[in-house]
């Protein structure tokens, strides 16, 4: 939830508004058609004729990085004839991973994750498909090196990714997002382990705080990854003719990694609901051990003081005070006890 | 539940009887009546011929403010051939947010929530709508500003309102509750934080009173936005002739919407246990600390103070108290063995 | 679970047998007929031609008060050619609500529920319908004033009851009965709140024990009315012929009604659970201030006890015993420390 | 989980193998062979010629108590034509409760329960159900009463047993043991109400580990009654010609008792987590209490010998002692201060 | 989540990468050709004509130990024309459990349990089964002897395995793992019922973390069995020609089976949750103890010690200090007192 999604209200329904961090300077669109034989890319402006790249029999593969400038959504969702509630959603960026059909298109959107190294948070970017027949659209907030990858093996027409349509090229893209995933999980992962190993020991509000600040973390994660399940299984099931039955194939194999993920979720969730349990229990036993040792202490030295006050009584007639051996003998009752208070806590396992 | 939910025990069903508190001293009727081209406004009264707006071809919204006088609104169910059922539901304004088809007319009832600013408190109200092929009908407790945006735009006929039919009105008012939510999450979401952050080292009843008026008050909102997914939902799939295709996509994003409130207070309610679970660790942590004080003090000084006892003994053969430096050697011994004990806790990390 | 219930382990199923707390001295039977035009009332005993009220084209109401009589049961069962198993579970008291369409007739058993004046416990009774084409079977374990109201309207004719047939009948009968826990739950909830405010400052087990009281009352509440979900759709959405159009929008009705209890029942948990917390919290808190009392004194008189202790020793050289300001110094120096220890309690907030 | 279940780790499907303990030491035949008007009975033995019994025109029931005879299991399952992995499951006495058609017969599987009136333990033996057309198979651990009542009825020909198929008879003795939970179930309610009155006074892990016995009986018992909904709805609905269309109203019957069971073991679960819950907080008011008794003397004590201490010094110059009342006075004081003190906490609800 | 599962992420899908820890150190390669006539075992390696064995008429049973040798999957892939994506499963050790059906094979991965004999841990390996018309293919990351059974009983043609085809095999040998979960389960059982004894005696974090790791071990065992309920059911009800209807009886057992692992996990589960409750509250109940001796100690010897600080004040007049009896007296009374509070403390049970 972030203020401007309530700053939105009461603007029509389709009005495309940004909503969310500026996170680049300059919006940059950039573009590669291809196909089995040919490829070409170029950068793109806002004044670009868009009906026409929606139209050419190559595949083109738009990628806008930046989504503040709602004109140029709002050109590109006329060129491309998007229907203006998805142009919506692409300048809204806190929407919940989806699958929309829209006939001629589909609409997908989902969460990039990577760790800000700087901040030691986990950051998310929100990425937008629009998959058409001959084209697919991509917008992203920040500019990542995720899709290079993709961008590679299309110029080295390296795998399947050159002979197939737009589909495959989405599926390609999600799959790296997806594989991202789990680089972003392994680093929560030894942090978990971290924390785990010092919740035995360590003490301070400071280690909860730990535990609750991943824990926020995992949730958000959670969100992220739950709704791909649906998303995936949607668009492997989908009978829209866009989805091709060989893409199929991966897009399933794409939804036992969003499973997988999710059960990589769930188990950090278990490990450190577990730390949790294991700190609270460690804050009893240090209170038990503390306890141990002021009723040791009380326990020997309380009898023993008492003995000394008792000789320190100004009675005229306490016959021990005279007796010879009644300050050597004194010191012997006390050693006793102390000594015997002492073995007994030892038999007790108290000290 | 309310007192008057009960007194309505024993009335037959069908019963128009108000339920719930009175917030509006006068009951307002206002009629907004438009299609594509014109557009009128007028005030209505009870005598009104309520027949003649169900049955005109220009689309009218009808909006009553305030529900306690049943006489109007039986006037209205006879004239527009509402079911008396509906008529009830609408008076008692305790209803869950629910869709319900009855051919003719579609009746849906949600809630609008808003911040009370004296009582820092969350309000809400019951707000019905009765959508017909050509007429809508509002019910709301009292005057809102939400829906000024909807009439600002059927006058100036900005966006798509003005074209459409009163399914697609029924909509944005729906949206523009919706919207408004995220409003009252937003400062919810506030006061949370400003909780979160004074629970670490804040004590008291009040702080854990507070979590659970914020917890009454999520559960609250939770209510009342959780059966909305099934209204939106419904009413989407609907196949009541109603619901216009074109309106159909609207209402699936209102759906989304919805379902992005239920996160946001899924999140909320997430944040909140981890504090109420941060609350509870501190109060032991302190504990812990109080021990810790306790303990060192009787550990120091319990030993130190048994041994001026025994130099306070009144034995008549006491060699040390005749030494030269007898007193100065049990000051010596007393200090080491206070400074040891201190270092001692020093290097256990409880001091 | 009642004795009972064991008891009649070994029996053939289908023998009627008594099972729960006979509850009125004499059983009484009255039957109401009527139709549109006509309304007749007389009282029934055993003896009766059971099969010609069944035959007869009015609609005939039949309310039976008491259910211990098992021949009485026989034989209203073969005059209306029930199934003995129906009849079995009418005697066994300890009945889920659940309805059960045998053809000919309709079985639904639901729970009455109403606060013993007295003993301030939920009181339930277990009430069974039977619907026929033209008959009403109604079985209650203790005469109640619920039914007078739907008695009195038959009688003047008020609403449209005497216009339908048995199943608008039933319907009325069970929405008055739902419309009684409004009733009951008010008054639950009433003791909530009065509990809620004294769980703060309150303390001792006698108020755990309230908490687990009114938990038990509203998991029974809860546990009586879930099932009526499932009870009245499975009415409403019933293909049998015995469940005529105009009732089940009212049936619907009666759903939404059902609907609106759980979730109060739902709520009273929650607020319920959280008094519970902050009993726990409070219990925390108290057992703080306590440590927190005892540390500070500790503090404070441990260090004067051990300084008094110091001039109470008898060495024989010990200067200061002998300076002029020596008393007067020690005091100093003690409420020196004294008051400096209660000082940096106060700082620390520890008083 | 048993070790013999491990054991059969590596052995072919359908290999007969018993698993379980041993619980009678000669195993035991019996036939009730009836129609209508006839009915006989005898022993039979491993050298049967089994496939007679499954031919004859008359309803044959056969008992098998004890499951340890491979052999003859065996046998009969060749006879009868029964699949060998259903025999496999007769043997092996840790099945979940289940129900399987095989077209011929079904094979049903549950678990008789009872308590051991020498170890206070809840018991239960697995019972084997196989029907077919005209003959019923039942496999018990051990001898039980339970069906003494069915065969009496048979015998006696009591109710409606003696004219239907072995549908009905298997009905009838699964009805038995069902009704039997409920004796059970009673026992176990005695003792839990015995446990939540002593949990409020009591301590001790003793009380605690009674809970947790109870506890693990009530899971035991829902592990055992849980999947019986499933197995006979799916008895119920089955298209099985095998169930006669009379039987199936029985069978319902039987559903809402299974459900009651459920229901009935809900509530313990409930019930025994409430007395948990009373018995952690009891444990932290008693830990109150104590805190509470040392503090108050600590409190009232400390400054007692403080001031006694003061006047233990040895000063020369301490005019106090001199004075005439001085030792009056300071009982005067220290009883001042003690008394105060007290009445402090009785204020306070120290004391 | 392993750290390769993150190296995996910006390769093409369907690279077969070796994901895991390699654990032989060489991949060996078995085939058994069978029919219920003959059978022929034989090693085989990469250079392999593979596609031959994809084509006779016998059953092929290749099992191929180590997955690490990526050339080798790709040729056996090639061979019997497998899809890639199935091939980069089995490479990837860290698949769920799950059924893939590609018409003319079915893929199918789970995971073998056992305990490994130094560590103690839980260890586990993914066994992948192809599953074609005249073939199996199997793929485990280490030898183990849970396969020797089944190729022991081809090999003396015990059981029907012989007779059926690679359904069946596949089959017995799933049989033949998921049997091991028991052995595996019953010494995890055997290890929590060592902890529930030492919960009630013990102390210390130690068992804490013994608690916590059975715990985790509990869960990850959960991970791999839960989804074989899907699995299994899913092939049993396949409309794939692969699974003949003989082997779907045995599938739906063995379904059972994996549904009483479940079980059995859960009960674990359920257990260990117990053992965890008693730590906690022993924890408690040790505090409460410690503090109990305190609280008898202090109160003891608190005024017993002010006593003898009275008679240590050096009050010129203190008329007891003359008298005859006066010391006897002075521990008379402090006898009192002390055998008093002792006795109260008795009867109190605190002592």
């Amino acid at each position: 939830m972030t203020a401007s999604a309530a700053q939105k209200a009461g603007l029509p329904p389709g009005t495309i508004v940004f909503v969310g961090r500026q996170r680049v300077e300059k919006i940059a669109v950039s573009l590669i058609e291809y196909d089995a034989e040919h490829i070409a890319e170029r950068g793109l402006d806002v004044s670009e004729n868009w009906r026409e790249w929606a139209t050419r029999p190559a595949v083109a593969w738009i990628n806008v990085t930046g989504v503040h400038d709602t004109e140029l959504l709002r050109r590109i969702g006329d060129g491309f004839h998007i229907h203006h509630l998805v142009m919506e959603d692409i300048a809204h960026t806190v929407q919940r991973p989806k699958l929309e059909d829209y006939g001629d298109y589909l609409y997908l959107v989902m969460r990039m994750m990577y760790r800000d190294p700087k901040s030691e948070n986990i950051l998310a970017e929100q990425i937008s498909f629009v998959v058409g027949a001959t084209y697919l659209l991509t917008f992203q907030e920040i500019e990542g090196d995720v899709f290079d990858v993709i961008r590679d093996r299309l110029r080295t027409a390296k795998g399947r990714v050159r002979s197939q349509g737009p589909d495959y090229l989405a599926y390609a893209l999600m799959d790296a997002i997806v594989d991202n995933y789990f680089v972003v999980m392994e680093e929560m992962n030894d942090r978990i382990e971290t924390l785990q190993s010092r919740v035995v020991v360590g003490n301070g509000l400071d280690l909860l705080e730990r535990i609750h600040r991943l824990k926020r973390e995992i949730v958000f994660m959670r969100k992220n990854v739950w709704p791909l399940r649906e998303v995936f299984s949607g668009m492997t099931k989908s009978e829209s003719p866009l989805v091709t039955g060989g893409t199929r194939v991966y897009l399933r194999d794409l939804y036992e990694h969003a499973v997988q993920t999710i059960d990589a979720v769930e188990t950090m969730r278990d490990t450190l609901s577990g730390a949790l349990d294991i700190y609270v229990s460690s804050q009893g036993n240090r209170m038990n051990e503390t306890m141990r040792v002021l009723t040791v202490i009380a326990t020997i030295f309380m009898p023993l003081t008492f003995m000394a006050g008792i000789y320190g009584m100004n009675f005229e007639l306490m016959p021990e005070l005279r007796w010879r051996y009644g300050y050597a003998g004194a010191w012997a009752v006390m050693l006793t006890v102390g000594l015997g208070m002492t073995l007994y806590f030892k038999r007790r396992k108290w000290l």
